[in-house]
Formats: structure tokens, C-alpha cells, sequence
């Protein structure tokens, strides 16, 4: 009853509102998310700041995995290419960057400080993941994804990560990496399955969670 | 159309499998999240591990916060206590535990390994939020926090934390800590604030993700 | 025998080149490790990146325990002041930041990756340790202070942090923070403790760690 | 006044008690730091928690890496062999472990635990630094480092990393770690070389800091 009645309200919600709306201003006031229909595909927008390519490289793998939801809009973007309208439509949000000294460039962590001070994003309710390169084999890309996921977790959002396996012996991983220094030239296979799972995770889930009825 | 489709599915399982069926095993095989008419209240699971009561003070905060939720059934337990059922039925889970030299202590980390090696539970698409007590200022407390959600990421869930304020000014946090040591004695009532959010989004969120649908 | 003659290496050298001959330019060629007398006094470098003033009083604690230290020459300057000469004098270095969204501030990783890869100074067995400010409770300090201990690793350096207590129930803590922001209105006597002792460990190493002999 | 009747306590209890006479407890009272001649060879403890052999053969790595140093005492236990007399001795201390969920095993934490807590082991002035291996790329063994860092640094020790590189252009690692699941079997020679690095460092440091005198 409650799930007919709610699908109903947003039904109307969407036919009221219109889809193609979007706000004029590359500075928006923090414009409440859109109330969308459940199960409707979302939008996922692959964010990355790269040095070599490899960043790069990893990202368009993500958008690969978050392409596999059908109908899910997916917009990839060099961080400093996202507008505030990138932001605000986006149901999922995948943030990915090198690694240098243990830590995102000083570089996209501006990036990142801009959408929330300068441009108020209201990033609330949507999903994110994160994932990194690096040249080292310890060399700090796990702290960038950790920073990265903590930096959406201090903006309202909600984690996720990919998924390996199934029933019992299945898990999962908290974003994505790849090893890119002279140790491991470019992105490897492997390193390219978690990116691909975890740009399908954060699709099938923008898909799932409902934004708009809170 | 499809937005429908699924919802009759979920209408269809609900009623064919009952709610109360639950698995009367110890340790059941990883049994699949159970499908939920999407909007149902959730139930939230607080699990805690205590050394001299601060943690389960600040868990009592959260489950607190999670009964904000009409409807919501919030199980309150050390984790030593929680059963295979608990983690099986629950929607959304709180974990917190003390701080020991910087981590999770030993015997707290042994019964979360226990959960996933051994009894295999399915924590696939739960949302999960984390909380930490500990005697020094910077002695570890949001390394605990960050050890929680990463278990939690590494087992198939969804991530989220206490938010503050509204509108544009709004933001979130990584989830709930206090310091309880000679410095301050028990938790603060600034400390509680937290856990009490964390609790709330943690009860919304179980009620608004559709555990089923996949 | 060794470490009669690694001695008397040391005092030649320190005689041979003198201790005030500081490189001249701004941007020096990675400066060698000077040579210096194993127990001599140190210098401490206390840097921070403040925003309303927190930051910098707890930078002022940090030199006041390094001053405790007799002999030690302490530095205390914002990192935007902070020059290639004060980077390559010092033997011990402390950082501190400001919080936002859980990680340095944009402006001042910039400043970092500046001193590494534009300045190229070499870090090499210099002592440091961390501090951090931020608002909120549970929001990224000590994501903070790991990310400032990261930095220091990547740039070869050696770690510590504040001791507390004495015999078999004395302990230590990963750095120095306090919260500043609503909850708790500047820096908090017991937040300084940290911060004091943090700064008198890395004079205390800086006297008895001899750089010069590799 | 204090350190003179430390020093003399300390030269009464080595003349005293020889250097092989170990306490015969398994549980000793917190020891001081035994003086030693600044520049003499120190003792490497390596001390590994393994579940398939893979953390146990990156271990084995580090113990040559430490040999390289001439003269090095090198001792390689699993955590579970070490005693306490194995813990007061070391100058160097490279924790290793084995990643489960994002962590270290509850048993390997519990051992960890049981050396500060139960054995009162004073590791203040040790030189550490950590490794690990897991199955996953992104699966957290970074996390296990950092967190047997913060291990450490709670324990009042001092950290170090592996050093690469020479000159200007050289640069460190925050420890050593290998991807050792289906993606990758095994130890890598690319992740050996870190390892090695780790444990020379570390064998350098513990002869270089002159933990007696303070």
C-alpha cells in the first residue's frame, strides 16, 4: 500500500516538475534533490583528476561498469570539467584521482573544497564511490580512496564499493585502485575489474535509492 | 513500467514468503536479503562492544535516534550477544566499539571476523554506520570508526553518517565518537548529538532502500 | 670502536663546514642532511595552516613544548610563510591543519606538494609529527593528522607523537588535535597537553637523532 | 638527577645481570630501555601474523633487507611465537599481518593487545614500520599498515619507512604490502623490493638511534 501510494506521489511529482529543468546558474543555490521514480535508471557521473592518463584510463573503466545498468546516464568528466549542473543532476557520483605523497593533489582537493564552500552542492542521499592510482605498491592510493569516500560522507552522501562473487563466498572492496608507476605500466586487468564493478554498483544502486521522498 | 513491474514483484514475494519466517539456524547458509515493501519501517541492529559502559552509553544514544523512525524495531546488543539472526533480519547496523591502541580491540575484531568467515552472513545492500569511544583526544577513535565502515564496505553494505543542519549550511560527518577518558569523564552531551543523528539516518535510510529489489 | 670513530667523523665535519653557511637560494638544489654533533640542540619547525585562528594556537602550544627542550631553536610560521631554508634547517618538523571535509584543506596540500616538487627538499631523517583543528567531533581530524604522518613517510622522514604517563602505564597518542568549532570553542586545556608534549618529543629526537651520519 | 640514577640503575642491572640472563617471567615488568653504544648494531625483531604463507615469505624479505645492515641482529617469529623477552630486546620492531576485512585478524589484534596490556611491554624509542598482503587490490592491507603504525605510535615507538630512489628525485613509502589473492599469486618481485627496503631502514635506524640515552 505505502510503496503504490509513494510511487504514485512521485509519478506526480515528475509530471509536475518536468525532467529537462535544470538550474541556469553554474552556481546554484543548493537546489534540493529531484524527486525521481523509484526503480527509474540514474544518472552517474565518473569525476576524475589525472596526471599520467592513468586516472583517466581507470575512469572510463568505471563508466564502462556503470553503462552496464541499462538506461543509466553516465557523464565522465576531468574534475576540473564538472559544472555545479554535473553535480546537481547526478544521482551516483564516482571520485577518482592520482595519488601524490599519500594523498589527493593539493590540485583536486581545491576541486573538491570549491563544490562544497563555493558552490554549495547539496550532495545529500547521493551514492558515491572512489577510486585511485598511484605509482607505488604502498604508496598511499588506499588513502585516497578512504579520503575520498570520507570527504562524501562529511557532504550527506551515501557508500558504496564493488561487489566480487556470489552467495557465501562473495565480498567486497572499498573502491577501486591500480598500481601505475614504473613497477606496473598502465592499468592492469585485474585492477580493471573492481573499476568496472564499481561503476555498476553505484549505477544499479542510483537506480534503487529513491532520492526524492524524504 | 518497469518501476511497476518490480513493484507487483515485491508485493508477490512478500505475501508468497511471509515476514516472520525466520531461518532457526545458529548459523544459517547466507541467506538472501529478505525482500521489503519498499517504505516499510526498517529494523535497525545497535551492536556494541563495551569496556567500562561508554560505548554501550553512546550506542543507547543511537538506538535512541533510530526509534525517531515511526515504526522502526531497534535491537540493542553487545556484539558478544548478537545472533546470526539478529545480523540475518536487520536493515540497518550500527556498529561501535572502544578504542585499543588505535584500533578495534582484538576480541571485538575476532567476533566481527567470526560473522563473516563463519557464519557467513549476507550483509549485501544493509546500511551501516559506525561509532567509537576512546580515553585519548587523538588516540585512534576515527581510525575505529574508519575500521568499521571499511568492514562493512569489504562486506557487501551501504555506508552513512550522522547529518548536521539544513539547506545550504547543511553537512554530514563520518559517524559518532567520544572521548571518555580522565580528559572528559563519560559522553558529552555534544558527543551524544552525533550518535543520535547516526542512529536517525541510519532508520530512514533502512526504511527507504529496498533491501528486495535487486 | 665504531662509534668513537663515527664520532670524531661528525666533529670534523661539523669544524669543517660551520654551522651557520645556510644555501642561499630560495629553492635550493635537495640539499644533503647537514652534519651535526649527535646530542646538540635541534630546530624545530612548527608549521600550521589556519583558518580561524585555532590551528595557529595549537601550532603555539606544539613550539612551546619544543622550547622545553633547552637549546632547541624553534620556528613557528604559517606554511604559506614557511621558506626552502627553514624546510632544510630544520631536524624537526610538526605540521598542523585545519579540517575540511575529513582532510587538509586544498590550499594547504598545494603548499606541501610544493615544498616536495617544485622545491625538492630533502626530508630525508628529518623527525615529524601532526596536529589538526576541525568543528566537528568525529569529522576528519585524525584523517587529518595520519594524512600529514603519510606525507612525512613519503618524504622519508621519521614519525612520533606525544608521550604520556611514565613506567608501565605511561602510553602515546599519533599526534595532537582539538575540536573547535561550536561544541567547543577554541583549543581546550587538555587538547593543548597533546600539542605541548608532541612538540618536546620531536625536540627531544631532533637532539638525539644525528642526521649526519649515514 | 633522575636520568643520572636511571643510568646508574641501568649499568648496575647490565653488569648485574650479564647480557644473556633474560628475565625468566613470560610477563615482566615493563623494562627500560637497555643503554647501547650509539652507532653499535641493533636487534631487528620481525614479527608476522600469516594465514597462506604469503605474509610469512614477505617477512622473510624484510629480515634480509635488515641483514644487510652489518652486524644486525635479526629475529623472524610469528606474532604468536614472539615473547616478551623477544619484544624488550628488539630495537627495530616490522609488524606484518595478513588482511581480513579491511583489518588486521582478530587474532592477530588480540596478540598485539595482549603485549601492551597484559605484558606491559615498553616499546618507548623502537624503531617500527609495518607490512601486510591481501587477497584484493583495493581490500585494505594499506589500512592494515597504517593501523599497525598507529600501533605503534600508541606504544610511544618511532616509525620509518622504506626509502627509494637517491637524490632529488628520491622519495619513501609509508611501509611494504603485496596483492597475493587470485589476481595475483603470491609474492611479486616489484613488492619484494619494498620490503627488503623496509627492514634495511628500519636495521639502519636501530643502530643509528642510541635508544639509551635520554
Amino acid at each position: 500500500m505505502i510503496a503504490l501510494s509513494r510511487t504514485a506521489l512521485l509519478i506526480f511529482l515528475l509530471l509536475g516538475a518536468g525532467c529537462g529543468q535544470e538550474p541556469s546558474s553554474e552556481v546554484p543555490a543548493s537546489s534540493a534533490p529531484r524527486p525521481k521514480a523509484a526503480g527509474a535508471p540514474g544518472s552517474v557521473l565518473v569525476a576524475y583528476w589525472t596526471k599520467n592518463g592513468n586516472t583517466k584510463a581507470l575512469a572510463e573503466t568505471v563508466a564502462e561498469g556503470a553503462r552496464e545498468i541499462e538506461g543509466t546516464d553516465v557523464v565522465l568528466k576531468a574534475m576540473s570539467d564538472v559544472t555545479a549542473e554535473d553535480l546537481a543532476r547526478c544521482d551516483g557520483l564516482a571520485l577518482g584521482s592520482a595519488t601524490h605523497f599519500a594523498n589527493l593533489p593539493g590540485e583536486a582537493k581545491t576541486i573538491l573544497d570549491r563544490w562544497s564552500y563555493e558552490w554549495q552542492v547539496d550532495f545529500t542521499d547521493k551514492v558515491g564511490g572512489a577510486f585511485a592510482t598511484g605509482g607505488d605498491v604502498t604508496g598511499g592510493k588506499e588513502h585516497v580512496v578512504v579520503s575520498l569516500l570520507l570527504y562524501m560522507l562529511s557532504n550527506r552522501m551515501i557508500l558504496a564499493g564493488p561487489l566480487h562473487g556470489e552467495g557465501p563466498r562473495s565480498w567486497g572492496e572499498m573502491g577501486a585502485s591500480a598500481t601505475t608507476g614504473e613497477v606496473s605500466r598502465g592499468v592492469q586487468d585485474e585492477e580493471r575489474q573492481s573499476a568496472r564493478k564499481l561503476g555498476h554498483r553505484l549505477a544499479d544502486l542510483a537506480m534503487r535509492i529513491s532520492r526524492g521522498d524524504k
